[in-house]
């Protein structure tokens, strides 16, 4: 065997090279911190020493970058703190720059553009496809832009106002111009000719695109059929006419949907008037998805945008703000409410010791009845006919719950406080309360759907004002009826 | 132009059929109640309109399924209420059953299996790959997994085997047994011949992996270059040695970042010993990223799996009920906290009042704090190096928020009661709870990560739980010493 056995299991990870970089990174902080405490002593022996060293390293550096891939070189620049990144990115070779802006996150692509002038921008931007320009328009200075625009050929000038035309979450947005188009009366043999004239096909080329003379799409030649099937059939024979097209003005995620459902690698995007302008790729649809997820998740803690973890902590907290800043707003509500009924507390102190338990419950259960409507919601799968019985389920899970752990709560008041009639009140309310927040946990994201809005982002912020000030409400309200006399 | 104007625009999407399917169902079960309550009647007319009525929607029903495609199946299936799914389950071709339990999700699955006997599920599972035979087996009875061994040649038996003994999140558990494998010695003119041989290609197969006798894995040959090169050429020349190998062992997780970073179609997977086992392909890759993303959701609001919108209300208590008590276990010892200051709040009810904002603030920015750094985490960018500046940053900005916020808070309080005292108690609690979060935030999910646990399922209740006792112990506290004299 050629291979020594343990060669490729240990394949260097990313991680590895992110620790290499940020070890020469710092030998060379080392040394510059020495170059500099010798140049006051004029030791000249010294310091030749230390540029030599720095020399050394940069010159491991280079090596290193040059090895890696761009997506590789992006992720690294993410995880190191603004001014190694900053060291990093001057050293990667200016005809990469353009593929690694592309790669990166928002936030730090913000940082690295930050650092370039017009010229290093302008080179940066040559590289790239018309769709890549028109993702990486947003973050770029205008006058870049223009001198980028007029740059362009008429086509891709055409390509990159078409790209940027389209809203960000929608086909348009994912789609490339890379497609390779040929005509339904041609043989494979004429096909395979003109794709051998190809140095490399595009990236995702599983499938050429079939189109008539006005470029009306007319179906799809999955590159495997060409290679199982004799040289002197017709495109047209073999063509598929019946597979999904995608339109611009689409969803992105219902194109994600269906890249998941049929398991495609590439999709025409097809116009209004039927002609082929365009393709998305599962590379891209596969970021897409992984954006959205982490979105997700950052929106329910509340974080306004994906944070740049080396940012600034004014940057971070701005992040952060919004969020807090409602939260404190509905907490200032809910102690009103609270304070509404100080003299009940004044009376019967146990009160303010149980309240927080009721309103909590209340707030965790209705933010799973939330979790399963949006989810549900997404997938498109709350119906006209099934609404209702999902409603009625719901709700008949909390008065469960209210049941259940509202009698261990009112079990746990009694046995503190010995007292039957707080017993009764706590278990009351916890019942009452888990009713409020199934209905509220269903109905808002149902009426945010409605209007068009994304549910996930403001529910829990509200939900959990109305839990709150709900449940003090309650708790508080039946023990002034019922325990103050 | 042949293709209608807008006959693509409004190609029927999967809600159509949903829709339609609906429709037909309910139809039908209209018909059968009439054809019931005229039997009591013994109307012979009527029971023949019912009839004919009931054969018509069903064979409508049956030719919709046949044109859909089983992930679009799955879809419905999913989507529809309990007695209507199994209803449609029945129609579906007996051939298709394999394909459509391999899409719908874990929950549905169980409930159509359990409406299936040994037979069936046999001849279900007679369709299927050994890798998706292995995605099923877990659900299967054991009497049927006997069957289903037995009918399998003994190349397959040691597949299944090998596809059963990796854990769910390896690469192992998304690999697959469809490659297409050449030798390094043939000319390309010979690999087109022996594709040629295949009626159809396995999906995905962007590239053939090049091995040597012993099954040696050497390399892959991109179809596209096949396509673009001339055929007298050797594989050898053109293989691509250096491109990313997979190990089933290795994290699943791992492997999806790798086909996000170099925008994969497929990928080798390479045993320790350097034979060829399997292949990833991106569809899979798409949907573990879909499903890791529903579940991170999913246990953020503490549901233990996914739930079928239709399961019973028993079943679905169950899912939801480990994470409420746990929280009401939390919720007990905050009141005890509590209770163990009620004297002071006795002799200064505003207390009661004001003591929930500190908690719930402090809470909020905690799980801000935890998100940013599990997802952190997840991306591998939390080395030894940065983690002490992150955790100066993060404590730096919870340090600003308790400022900010527990300045505005101090202002509420000082306002409503009039005190400055209660306002400077107010703030420094604010303040110190805030660092606390900060803290735990930090903490929490960094040691469940050394201890090789998932961060994201018990970080958020355990945050709360410090944050509310915390911040009711530190708010009243502090008003117990420099408030109550």
């Amino acid at each position: 065997m050629n291979i020594p056995e343990h060669e490729h299991r240990h394949h260097p990870t990313v991680q590895t090279h992110l620790q290499q970089v940020q070890d020469l990174l710092q030998k060379q902080a080392l040394v510059e911190s020495m170059t500099q405490r010798h140049e006051a002593g004029h030791d000249e022996r010294h310091e030749l020493l230390g540029k030599m060293l720095h020399k050394r390293h940069l010159a491991e550096l280079r090596e290193l970058l040059d090895e890696l891939h761009s997506a590789d070189i992006a992720y690294i620049l993410e995880s190191l703190p603004i001014e190694q990144r900053l060291m990093l990115w001057e050293m990667v070779k200016a005809d990469r720059d353009g593929d690694i802006l592309i790669e990166v996150s928002d936030s730090v692509r913000e940082s690295l553009i930050a650092s370039m002038n017009r010229e290093e921008l302008r080179a940066a931007t040559e590289q790239l496809d018309t769709d890549e320009i028109a993702d990486l328009a947003p973050d770029l200075p205008q006058n870049v832009m223009r001198d980028v625009f007029k740059s362009l050929s008429i086509e891709e000038r055409e390509q990159l106002r078409e790209a940027m035309s389209y809203s960000e979450d929608s086909v348009g947005a994912l789609m490339d111009f890379n497609m390779v188009h040929v005509r339904e009366d041609v043989t494979l043999e004429v096909v395979s000719r003109y794709l051998r004239r190809f140095d490399e096909l595009p990236d995702h080329t599983d499938q050429v695109f079939v189109v008539d003379r006005e470029d009306c799409f007319k179906g799809v030649l999955p590159i495997n059929m060409i290679v199982v099937n004799e040289p002197e059939i017709e495109v047209g024979k073999l063509m598929l006419t019946d597979t999904i097209q995608l339109h611009p003005d689409d969803k992105a995620e219902q194109a994600a949907h269906s890249f998941e459902r049929y398991d495609l690698v590439s999709a025409p995007v097809v116009a209004e008037d039927g002609k082929l302008v365009g393709r998305v790729t599962v590379n891209v649809v596969l970021d897409f998805i992984r954006a959205e997820s982490e979105t997700d998740l950052l929106k329910l803690a509340g974080l306004r945008e994906e944070e740049d973890i080396f940012a600034s902590v004014w940057k971070s907290a701005q992040n952060r703000w919004t969020w807090l800043a409602l939260n404190l707003a509905t907490a200032f509500f809910a102690s009103r409410v609270i304070g509404s009924f100080e003299d009940t507390i004044a009376k019967f102190v146990a009160l303010a010791t149980l309240m927080p338990i009721v309103a909590g419950i209340a707030g965790n259960s209705a933010n799973q009845t939330t979790t399963i409507i949006i989810r549900s919601l997404a997938l498109g799968q709350i119906t006209h006919d099934n609404a209702r019985r999902l409603m009625m389920k719901e709700l008949t899970i909390s008065g469960l719950n209210g049941l259940v752990w509202g009698g261990i709560a009112g079990l746990f008041a009694y046995f503190l406080y010995h007292n039957v009639a707080l017993g009764l009140v706590m278990t009351s309310a916890m019942l009452l309360n888990l009713i409020v927040g199934a209905l509220v946990g269903l109905f808002i994201p149902l009426a945010m759907h409605k209007l068009g809005r994304d549910p996930a982002i403001g529910a829990s912020v509200m939900i959990t004002a109305i839990t709150d000030s709900g449940g003090f409400f309650i708790f508080l309200g039946l023990a002034a009826i019922f325990l103050i006399h």
